[in-house]
């Protein structure tokens, strides 16, 4: 195995010229570690004058996608596109069905087809690989799916998305609000240009969906995700959260459960002294909980130029060493249709709501709480000026279904002002 | 490969039943992710009618650990004997001499035979894998080796032994002396047969030799790591540093530098807000810094039954997979005796002494300082109720030869009591 490794890369964002600096600046060290030299024969993108930042002049130039996954003189293609359909997923296609190795850093594209595109790799019998679609450059892939692949994993969780981490971490800082701290993002370049896809915990969901796939050898149903953005938090729930002793951050869960498989995105109350709500800014986290190896927290850069790149080149390496792994950690054709739990885990709840301020309203809520089967844990009445005051209520142990219930019903009672917030309480 | 991989195992500790466990209970799942089936063949320990948590009575058995290391019967030589040389040592060599893979889990044996080791086992063509051997459960061989490869790596860092790690807490939470918390811990079970190990500092830093040989390309050079164990620290320095925001661990780093490699484990001051501060009894945490990953951090169970099986089957699961990669992630015959450095890179530093109560005392420790070429960033004076002043000082930044040479120098002022105390303050 001294032959070169051949790179075709499509795309030529930040990621894609990460990659090119890596290969650049560390021809001899990568060509120790993987046991042959790595190199780039040929690129892609938009446009080819565009000015960047590393050199390019010396590698083929491709303006086709599908053309560039094509090429005799290309190995292995790097998918750095993005986008869950189009030319990022005929190029993946075009370049299995070519004979090529491919790696990807585009989680639509895998949260979306990824049983259809592993069953085709490996029929191929080329290898998918895709540690920088999750989490940046934390190698989350590797350690779920080779370094603790002798654990039945009970629970994967991870606040993923950088940019709602962001937010959520500022509004607490700086006081706030969740308007104001969206259009900062904004003018910082912080959010795609459909920000649900950040906000509304899509983005961090199609990460989800791929952890929990590798985590329980079952098929990725991005669709059975129960999922929930940012935008309902207030920073007034940041503090009353902080008062408690919590953290709230947009977490991704998934379990296998008797009932099947549970996977929410969805911002969730966290003890402030465990890891996970320790996390500032772009930073993300995964925690991976194993019957063998217990509680295993990796926290690193969720994204950008030389994180995303180290994780891409991760799996260069990989492949230039002569590895051929399942995409998803065991054959595709084995991979089970995993039931969506129709209920979650029972948790706790933070509600918050505002009543109006006339005598019996808090005790329409406690009624219909309990009616619902919900019992109160705690309860605080804060201070106000006007005609409302503010309830924060933490529930004993409920399912979502009665949350869900009792949310519904909150405004027949017709002393809630505005919309009450639902927040689970996740232990960890 | 759809023969089964056949396991032998040496040592039947805490380790070795985990193993078994595993095996015995995950067997379905294993060969999912494995490819192929993986099964017990033989075990070898000291007493075969020891009382165990795991039946072994469907398995051969072997007194001799080298005899079982050549049973015709076993592709897979597990060694949890430990020790670093002996029988342990024999055996391993045995195993890739008559061409089996090995996964060990002996810290020692690799920090003092790694290189010959790996020398061997490539000659062989056979695996050699140790990730159970550095951080109990923590997937960092293979995150350093294999997910980071893309990577020149800047720094690693970890606080890799429980032990030190528990005392140092409870010493902080309970109030207690390091001679009393050291007992509790010698009752508990949780100290070596020969307690410096742990707290000596030996054992983690068996653990720092392999990481740095694996970061750096050199060749493991236990000899080189600068040492110092907890035993001189008070319970006062604990709460004197948390006052300064800091919080002392016993904490490895690995660095190249202009001046060679540096490598210590020696107890540090770290910022209470970094995750290593944070860290609290068994657990252990491996910081690494990638020129483009930026900072991982890993954090996980340090040792136990299931977190170190789990590692173990990690390696067992490559190997079984077909993954055969160099023992220090590039040919050990390639790897670099790599100079130590004389010197460690500049620090601030934690000075704590007890002066005699008398006029100018303080005087001549500052001027000694100073004449040493050693300045002050803060000083402070605490009220004591005899002739004795505890006195604490934070330095610029110093050359650790700096530092040596004043506390060295310092008894011969006349008006320090008992031993000064230097700590490092550790940049994360």
């Amino acid at each position: 195995m001294t032959s070169p490794l051949r790179l075709g890369i499509i795309g030529l964002g930040t990621v894609g010229i990460g990659v090119v600096k890596i290969v650049q600046r560390h021809g001899a060290m990568i060509a120790a570690r993987a046991g042959r030299p790595v190199e780039i024969t040929a690129v892609s993108a938009r446009s080819r004058q565009k000015n960047r930042s590393a050199d390019i002049s010396a590698y083929g130039w491709e303006d086709d996608p599908v053309a560039m996954a094509r090429r005799e003189d290309v190995d292995l293609v790097i998918e750095l596109m993005g986008g869950e359909d189009g030319p990022a997923k005929a190029s993946v296609e075009a370049a299995l069905d070519a004979g090529k190795d491919v790696v990807t850093a585009n989680k639509a594209l895998l949260a979306h087809h990824g049983q259809a595109l592993a069953e085709r790799a490996e029929a191929a019998g080329r290898a998918l690989r895709f540690e920088a679609a999750v989490a940046g450059g934390i190698p989350v892939i590797k350690a779920l799916g080779e370094g603790l692949a002798g654990n039945e994993v009970l629970r994967v969780m991870g606040v993923m998305n950088g940019t709602c981490n962001y937010i959520l971490t500022r509004m607490e800082s700086a006081g706030l609000s969740y308007e104001t701290v969206f259009e900062e993002a904004r003018q910082l370049g912080f959010l795609e240009a459909d920000p649900e896809l950040d906000v509304g915990g899509i983005d961090a969901a199609h990460k989800l969906s791929l952890l929990a796939a590798l985590a329980f050898g079952c098929r990725v149903d991005f669709d059975a995700i129960e999922l929930q953005g940012i935008g309902a938090i207030a920073t007034h729930d940041i503090r009353l959260a902080r008062d408690m002793g919590y953290a709230i951050k947009l977490l991704g869960v998934a379990q296998m459960t008797g009932r099947g498989l549970e996977q929410r995105m969805t911002p969730c109350l966290v003890p402030e002294h465990h890891p996970l709500a320790q996390l500032d800014g772009g930073t993300n986290m995964v925690v991976i909980e194993g019957d063998s190896v217990g509680q295993i927290v990796l926290r690193g850069a969720g994204a950008g130029e030389g994180p995303t790149a180290s994780a891409v080149m991760g799996d260069v390496i990989d492949i230039a060493r002569g590895m051929r792994l399942p995409v998803f950690g065991q054959p595709a054709t084995s991979l089970v249709a995993a039931p969506p739990a129709a209920v979650s885990t029972g948790a706790q709840w933070y509600l918050r709501m505002v009543l109006l301020d006339k005598p019996g309203a808090l005790a329409k809520v406690a009624t219909l709480l309990g009616e619902t089967g919900i019992s109160i844990d705690r309860m605080r009445q804060y201070g106000h000026d006007d005609a409302q005051a503010p309830v924060l209520i933490v529930t004993h142990k409920a399912s979502s279904d009665d949350i869900r219930h009792a949310m519904a019903a909150l405004p027949g009672t017709g002393v809630v002002v505005g919309e009450p917030v639902a927040l689970r309480i996740e232990e960890v």
